[in-house]
């Protein structure tokens, strides 16, 4: 267990907290709050809660990471993706609009947070690395399809059910008569609009001279105007009677204190897509805290992350909020803004409150169509199926493994896509290392050196099979390697000698200690002696724990080559000269293994 | 897809079968065929059936594995644990002594019959590899015990039901008033008798001058004399009258003709245990073979020996069987008494189609007290807990899912202990190398070698890290990896270079390609250079397969010592001359992982 002081990070840079800190920080504050009001709204809507759970659901949680999390950058709240694996969770439960659908979302986000904490104290960071990087990348392109998919219903002024793209598409298809053709023009001028905003702005702006940084500030605040805009169109037209969904009544005030239930059918139902989320979660945010980290040799310790962002959660669970995590675009901004400590944060969380308190009435009448927008645009850039090219090009293992998640994922669901990405994972990986590389090598002339004899010209002695493993033996392919013994030597009635060269062995488990037992048992009972060379350190030891030296027929040389010198020829005295003895380019032998 | 011809190896030897082998074959039967009559019994009880289904489970199935199996001393037929196994899946469903418990027996057959067949088709053998050999040990000394303490109670006379040894333990607790004093006197004395054939016989015949080989065929004959002489006495002493339970009417004939139920929820609830006795059979089965046929040089084929297995289990479902596999003492004694093809299976499936015809009737008074005694002599030989010791010497996660197996088998049941010790393995395995073994690397002075700096007096320079890492990258060590590096390198100010030694790296995956580039990233951020050294062919062809070499800061390095001489001292224009440059047992470093 690490010292008390550890789990409280904010103890680092708060004694020597200073003017200049302070000054970065609250600038960087007040431009994250302007993009978070539209995008915590937005992510409210995708997670099937009404808009003020958005700001509820940043405050809070963000105050607490501030304490807990190691990352000075970071901003937490609402994504994408997790409130989209909210919604697909809760969906499931309760219908939306009702006082169950929230109440779970409260307990989502205390299942989620209370398993962070967990994994956190006790140092299982390691458990979100079995989510790998490819399947996790294709898992979110295919989440950000889904998204826009989902939020072009409140574009076009129809309901966009489902979970799947085939719900979601058949939805549409089956809404397209009662398309709102106001909603639908207001959605995409905010769409055109946002686009425009994230292309043109920002070199528009530098032409027309305004420094960088400001620009870029300047461009963030697009959803911002674009909500301010269609706000007061919709305000001065009345569009809403028009038939044009607007937020409507939003309850002023701070974020009120919440229980979540747990009742014991909703906890079960809810364990396993609470388990998900925090992986999902818990990876994305520590990969966009490490980045930036880095920029300032900063270092964010992954398990101490692991209870930022579970406070964080039950931070939400308490407030009226929903799952959160560490957005990527948030914290960019709040990073190139200039904040300095995790104060930043919670001067964030500040404007947010003076948001939730003032700002509610004005956005009575705010498109839902300016949200969906607002979304698309930020969804958008998280589709980038190149990953299938890269993993094509690089490894079929890979590709299947993203190919499964991206299409599972479209086809079924989130849930089934993050599991069908692990489990193919480590099936693949199993797989692979099940079958490993086995080269029978033979000596280079004039070197001390032995390479594979279907690859290279090399000595080899008819009485003397060498045999390079190239993976560490464990129980999934120790019976690999006796089976590939048994084929190359059974048939060969002139060996007298088998080594296994043993450098590419990094560890050994007790079932490759039992096949290599049966190895030399068996080998023995064809009057052929087992010899070993190259064993490792750590291997050594481990064969020391047990009988196997003492009972082997034959000898551990330090060295292929002292193996070579001593064996080869020796049973028909030839010498070890290439032309009296060994012979080179043998036949009686059969392919490699792979 | 291999040729049809190698998916009936009897045609391998039936083409020049001769009359030496004729004899040898018809020998080997006649001793198999008088061990296997109370064997097959006594199984049959076990498995919770009428004892003919014992007769009927070891004829067709032999037979067919005479055509379909690669071994030729394997003897096929219901086995100790596969019948626990049976008992266990069908006694959930129905109950015992019903027409429901034998159908559903037979569908277990039909079902593990098949995945063995399509398994062996599609060359799924491996699959039967992640049953590891210290979980599969320790599961049948589990079973063992099971077994042995469920036939203690037909041997007082009581019955004792359950799947677990608190369940069987408290079920005999519950019946010791009911013991009947006759059954037990029965019992006792066949179980005493048996232990002594055991251990006494042998020697006793060989001082009386009988031949090895012939004093064990007479020691292995030692159960069909307790069952004469004890139901020889019932008879005599009319004991059933006294509540002695006896075998009791036995119908004559030739195995029947059935039909497996493929209702769909018997299919579904025997699924699972149908996978489970498959591969517990096979990993049984397919070793003995591998260890018999390797006494002859002779080879056996995993993948067909599943098609051997499946076509006995099928066999055994249609003629009113239950799940079989290669038995281990049978298979040997078989062996032993020369038996030189699958010929000799043939006959002993002709011996006991005799029986079956002929010798039921005598076996009406057989009292099942003895039955008991045979089972509990030849399981109580399964039981040998030293895998527990041994793999605690070895490492503790081999033990750690030794006992989980050995304690869920008895604690809860054979379903329970097989999956958490394939599931266990899986997880430490992972674990394991989810925490590679990276060390920390500097240049013995005088060589080229380069040792861990912890353990050995090596020259280092300031400005170069060496990291040798001890295992293949893959995604779930990679992000280990990223934070090791961070670690080492991020509070380090004078780092200019980091190597990585790739020596040990057998494979790369396209998470660790990812990590690697994040890695290259992040340090170059801190205007450090990252390089790579000693990497394998495979591996190298990996990494020119993506742009990682293309974007890399630093070089690829053939050998580690070249990177020293290019990198160690370069930045100060240091010469690498050990008194000037680097520096002996640096400070301001880490301790290496593990």
């Amino acid at each position: 267990m690490k010292p008390i002081r550890e789990f409280f990070p904010i103890l680092d840079w708060a004694s020597d907290y200073g003017r200049a800190a302070l000054a970065d920080d609250l600038l960087a504050a007040m431009i994250v709050t302007i993009m978070l009001i539209p995008q915590s709204l937005a992510y409210a809507l995708l997670a099937g809660l009404p808009p003020e759970a958005g700001l509820y659901a940043s405050i809070a949680p963000i105050l607490l990471y501030a304490v807990f999390g190691t990352s000075r950058a970071l901003a937490v709240g609402p994504v994408a993706v997790v409130s989209l694996m909210t919604a697909a969770a809760v969906g499931t439960i309760a219908q939306q609009g009702t006082a169950g659908y929230a109440v779970a979302a409260l307990t989502l986000a205390l299942l989620s947070g209370a398993m962070l904490m967990v994994m956190g104290v006790l140092r299982l960071g390691f458990l979100a690395n079995f989510l790998s990087h490819p399947v996790i990348s294709g898992f979110i392109s295919a989440s950000g399809i889904l998204i826009a998919t989902s939020q072009l219903g409140h574009l076009l002024g129809i309901g966009a059910a489902g979970h799947s793209l085939p719900q979601m598409l058949s939805a549409l298809l089956r809404g397209l008569p009662q398309v709102n053709p106001v909603t639908l023009a207001i959605g995409a001028a905010a769409l055109a609009f946002l686009f425009w905003v994230r292309r043109g702005l920002k070199p528009l702006l530098r032409r027309l001279g305004m420094g960088a940084r400001a620009a870029d500030v300047v461009a963030k605040a697009g959803p911002v105007l674009a909500v301010v805009a269609t706000t007061l169109v919709v305000r001065a037209l009345r569009l809403d009677e028009m038939g044009v969904r607007i937020v409507g009544e939003v309850p002023r005030g701070l974020p009120p204190m919440t229980l979540p239930s747990l009742s014991s059918d909703l906890v079960r139902a809810l364990l396993v897509p609470a388990l998900l989320i925090s992986v999902v979660g818990f990876v994305e945010s520590v990969s966009v805290a490490q980045t930036l980290a880095a920029r300032r040799r900063q270092r964010i310790d992954p398990d101490q992350e692991l209870i930022g962002l579970g406070a964080a959660n039950l931070g939400a669970a308490f407030t009226g909020g929903f799952p959160v995590t560490g957005g990527f675009a948030r914290s960019v901004v709040n990073f190139d803004a200039g904040a300095a400590t995790a104060a930043a944060g919670a001067f964030t969380a500040l404007g947010l409150g003076v948001a939730a308190l003032a700002l509610t009435p004005l956005i009575h009448f705010l498109p839902v169509a300016t949200l969906a927008a607002t979304i698309i645009v930020a969804v958008l850039s998280l589709v980038d199926v190149s990953i299938l090219r890269r993993a094509w090009a690089f490894s079929r293992a890979d590709f299947v493994a993203v190919a499964a998640t991206i299409l599972l994922t479209l086809g079924v669901g989130v849930e089934a896509g993050v599991l069908a990405g692990v489990v193919l994972s480590i099936a693949l990986h199993l797989y692979k290392t099940s079958r490993p590389h086995v080269a029978e090598v033979g000596l280079v002339p004039g070197t001390q050196h032995f390479r594979n004899i279907l690859r290279h010209e090399v000595l080899t002695d008819p009485a003397l099979v060498i045999l390079r493993i190239d993976e560490s033996l464990y129980f999934a392919n120790a019976r690999y390697l006796e089976d590939h013994i048994a084929r190359r030597v059974t048939p060969d009635c002139a060996v007298r000698h088998v080594v296994l060269m043993c450098s590419a062995i990094n560890d050994i488990d007790l079932s490759a200690l039992e096949s290599l037992e049966a190895i030399a048992h068996r080998l023995q009972t064809m009057g052929v002696r087992l010899h070993l060379s190259e064993v490792k350190g750590p291997v050594m030891d481990r064969l020391k724990a047990s009988d196997f030296l003492r009972d082997l027929t034959g000898r551990v040389f330090l060295s292929q080559y002292d193996a070579w010198r001593d064996l080869a020829g020796a049973d028909q005295n030839r010498s070890v000269a290439p032309i009296t003895g060994p012979v080179i380019a043998p036949s009686n032998r059969l392919p490699s293994s792979s």
